[in-house]
């Protein structure tokens, strides 16, 4: 096994579920009443525990030993076994599963930030248990009570693997032009089951020996069908069949022909499949033919929720390498006292800009990202349909943001714990340099940063007829202007405003553009306005967070550990407003130059 | 051997040294004049073609067979044996040495360029070269007649290979504080001859198999030296002794500990040296004693170019692989014809942005060092003093940043081939990915990011009491104003001449931080200014690219190759100030904010 470097402080994590959001909501909801505040506590002490001890080593395993293809099968490291077998055993994959399939019932929010543990000790291996959870939360919303039976209950509890194959060889943003087929299967004496045909890449999870059985969601196209994405229809594939007892019957002819050799995430592994080489797939279609498309985008949706914990989970591992070096290492006097004693690390004036930057970014993304699963629990069970309503329509215009900017900012973040640690950074005894080249996956998986930010633009700002955004900017900007006299927070309310109005300013140059056919305009400044958004959105976050360390403060000695942890949380969310909100006023200075220079060069001129 | 994934086009390197740069007057000093301009063209083709035929096909080996390391020795990839042996034999590591040691005397404006196409190549195996014969130009400055005539030759000529040794344990950024000592050694009969004892780390080439002999250059303190680095001396210490006659003697007590494990640059030997374990260490003392700090730092301020050099090359190399493949991958309609046909990604609105980035970015960047090279060559041999120290001091002044941003920038370039290229960018059968890996080291070594910002704000500002900057400050703000009314560039100018003032916002209020005591601030924004200085002098370098391509157009048809190549120069001048340069803004926002969060917060609230 390899260094286990996990050292999480759950100090954060517990402000953000304990002291921000309010939990004692969700315990009156029907389907949490069971619950208590402690038993959450409990779970998340226990999840820390179990990333430390059993994640943790595991880490350096899959990054240096990887994984084996040969003939088909993939070999993950030994050490991935046995903390499988760990997590499946005590449940931890089925935290938020409902009980009729064997899962705790635990609201999102708590299996959230458990998850957010588990990925900081190995993002790798949380991939292989969350597709096989989500693959599974798509058959039990769509398939019948027969599917539901068969398959949702292993494939929750780790017994069963899962998948989403979506990617082609030439379909892979542009998914509506897959060509994996499916054809009635009359031999089979059941209507439901096609024969499948097809290749997919880029599969994650696709094959491995962690599992006895894999259950693969598979789009394609029964023949006839209309081309591009409505004409896909979405299909149940074992990798070995599934006998109507449950038990495992013959092999299901899909054949996995290669692994991908990535820059990262050596644990995690991502297939090439063939399916039905010798005519011999068969899968099952789930829920109505022809919305396979529709389907998959729940599971997506969720899928974009949990990319962005992983990048955050993985940034925030790094923050804790950097943080603990930083503490140790001695060099130099500071600049404001040069001919003073050398110092730690920590105390140089740009390495705490560094490590604030760290732990400004990580904290605003698990805020954000814990407050989405608050807001998803609020839509699944409040009583109040208005509530669940909205309470959805915030989670949908906020996910493009939580997949795209929190991967690419994560990746910042971590080029920014190996530049804390130096010439150790870049080598392999810290594990920065594997974060780094871990999460850089997560702004191309489930939709590039680009596919996101069109989502953004094209469909979540004209929701219910641009409603949805305009009352979450309503509220930022009325958050802004009830504070901007606040004794502490005057500026960073300040910027907040100005950051409202930039990305009014986006929204209505959009639809200038729209009306004016000046389309070229909006997708060359998608991708910028996703990012002042999300920096928007983040801000908030802090903010609401400021308020609320300084009244906590009032209660407690400014010397004790909670003491410093509320000064350092107005610090945080000062240095978050005027750091890196600021970086809105550069995208809105490119905004007003209206350029198209990358429309008008001749393709020759690349 | 791997695939050689080399597809450089030299249209822009030859426009920047043969349309901008004004070459004849180099042709005119003294140490040119027996060269002409065909001369230099004939030799950068024929490096294009080295670099194309010789060293691309190495790229892999180095990352994927990597180096081993057995009892003190380590083995570089067969290839590479192969590649050295052909550019050493043939004279490529010594363009620009003189004469007299071998080499072919070229103004380092033609070795750049030559040494980039190299680095683009393969830039772990470049760093070999680069620092032999970085270590021979200090024997030629600092040594004696003697030391001249037993090593710069063969550290020239890839006969023997050549380090410099600063960083210990216990010593990086903070070098002052290193222990490795040197006593005098009367056995040996020479004054000038110590023994040397001490440990050093990260040291590049410190052991390979590629040379016979390596010529390390080692700081060292003599024994009873003041601490601190003006106690510090330079010393030529031998792998193995060198006889007075240049045949090699005995083995010289250096032991190669360790090769560091790298995130990139796998194929670059980086070493923990101990010299002296048993006592038997000899070292030269080069020049004076207690001036190897100043010696080194010519050393440094040619390695800083270099890095940033290799920065450039790697990102270049990036921008090739995402270009190439850009204009063949075929997905989805354009956003602004959704209902059309499917495009190849290089006609999306979004892929041209990213490319038009990596484009942008790595023309600025080539333009703005083969400058510094030019001025570097100037600087040595123009025979006006006046013009010569003018030159230099230009030099100086931008090359922290040349070395700082170029290298920073790099990375976010090489995220960008990445993002372009998606799925298959983050894997292994595409470059890519490597150059991300590779170019991260880039913002480390040669002193840190931070290192660099400190020397720009803390040195070069305040360089000939300050007038260097205000000259330099002055003529871009002149060169905005002078073309403020221009027809094609009048908003990009409006930019510069912000940028300019930006810039000069940050001088004034560094120094009233100063005078106020202040000086915290200093340090928590020197980095950000760097960034903008260097912003600034890329945005000019593009600008003045943009106005020649706009005059060279006149006289070319627009649809011919020449045609394309200026049409398109002209927007990526309006990109780099549009889109790049207006970066600035953010900065000054946050500058604004005189934000001290990361100075005011609690150490234990990290």
């Amino acid at each position: 096994m390899g260094v286990n470097f996990f050292r999480r402080d759950d100090r954060d994590p517990k402000f953000v579920l304990f002291e921000m959001l309010d939990l004692e909501r969700l315990l009156r909801y029907e389907a949490f009443k069971d619950f208590t505040l402690d038993d959450f506590k409990m779970i998340l002490d226990e999840g820390l525990k179990v990333a430390r001890e059993v994640v943790g080593p595991t880490l350096q395993d899959g990054d240096q030993q990887g994984l084996v293809y040969e003939e088909g099968r993939v070999k993950v490291p030994a050490s991935f076994h046995d903390c499988w077998k760990v997590l499946s055993e005590n449940g931890w994959f089925s935290l938020a599963v409902s009980p009729e399939f064997g899962g705790q019932g635990l609201p999102l929010t708590i299996y959230g930030q458990v998850a957010e543990y588990f990925i900081s000790a190995n993002s790798a291996m949380t991939i292989y248990s969350g597709l096989a959870v989500g693959a599974a939360h798509l058959i039990e919303n769509f398939g019948t009570g027969e599917d539901r039976a068969l398959f949702c209950g292993k494939m929750c509890n780790g017994v069963w693997g899962g998948t989403m194959c979506l990617t082609e060889p030439d379909a892979g943003s542009d998914v509506g032009y897959l060509k994996t087929k499916a054809v009635p299967d009359p031999e089979a004496g059941d209507p439901r089951v096609y024969k499948i045909e097809g290749t997919k890449r880029f599969i994650s999870s696709g094959e491995q020996d962690l599992t006895e059985n894999i259950i693969h969601l598979v789009l394609a196209r029964i023949e006839g069908a209309p081309q591009g994405t409505k004409g896909i229809s979405l299909f149940i594939v074992p990798k070995i069949r599934v006998n109507p007892d449950g038990t495992l019957g013959e092999p299901n002819d899909v054949f996995c022909t290669n692994i991908e050799h990535k820059m990262g995430l050596h644990g995690s592994a991502t297939c090439g499949l063939n399916f039905g080489e010798n005519g011999r797939c068969q899968g099952i279609l789930l829920g109505e033919p022809q919305t396979g498309m529709a389907q998959m985008f729940q599971m997506m949706n969720e899928a974009r929720i949990g990319t962005g914990l992983l990048a955050q989970g993985v940034a925030s591992a790094a923050y804790d390498a950097a943080r603990i070096y930083a503490q140790e290492r001695v060099q130099g006097p500071l600049f404001a006292n040069r001919s003073g004693p050398r110092v730690r690390i920590v105390e140089h004036e740009d390495i705490r800009r560094m490590l604030l930057t760290l732990k400004a970014g990580t904290e605003a993304m698990r805020a954000f990202i814990l407050k989405l699963f608050y807001l998803t629990d609020v839509s699944r069970f409040d009583p109040d349909e208005a509530v669940r309503r909205e309470a959805g329509q915030t989670v949908d215009l906020l996910t493009p943001l939580v997949k795209a900017y929190c991967s690419d900012f994560a990746y910042l973040l971590c080029r920014e714990a190996i530049q804390i640690m130096g010439g150790v950074g870049y080598c392999r005894e810290f594990p920065v340099e594997q974060y780094a080249r871990d999460v850089k996956s997560a702004s191309i998986y489930e939709g590039t940063t680009y596919i996101q930010a069109l989502d953004l633009v094209g469909r979540k700002l004209m929701m219910a007829g641009g409603t949805v955004f305009q009352r979450w900017l309503g509220q930022v900007i009325e958050f802004a202007r009830a504070n901007q006299e606040d004794p502490d927070f005057a500026r960073d309310f300040a910027l907040l405003l100005k950051a409202g109005e930039v990305l009014g300013d986006y929204a209505g140059r959009f639809l200038s553009y729209f009306q004016e056919g000046r389309l070229g305009l909006i997708p060359l400044s998608a991708v910028r306005f996703l990012e002042c958004m999300a920096e928007t959105v983040l801000a908030r976050e802090m903010l609401e967070q400021g308020l609320m360390a300084r009244e906590k403060l009032k209660n407690v000695d400014s010397q004790s550990a909670s003491g410093f942890f509320y000064r350092g949380k107005i610090e945080t969310a000062r240095f978050f407003c005027r750091q890196i909100l600021t970086n809105v006023f550069s995208r809105q200075a490119a905004l007003h130059q209206e350029d198209t220079s990358a429309l008008d060069m001749p393709e020759a001129a690349f």
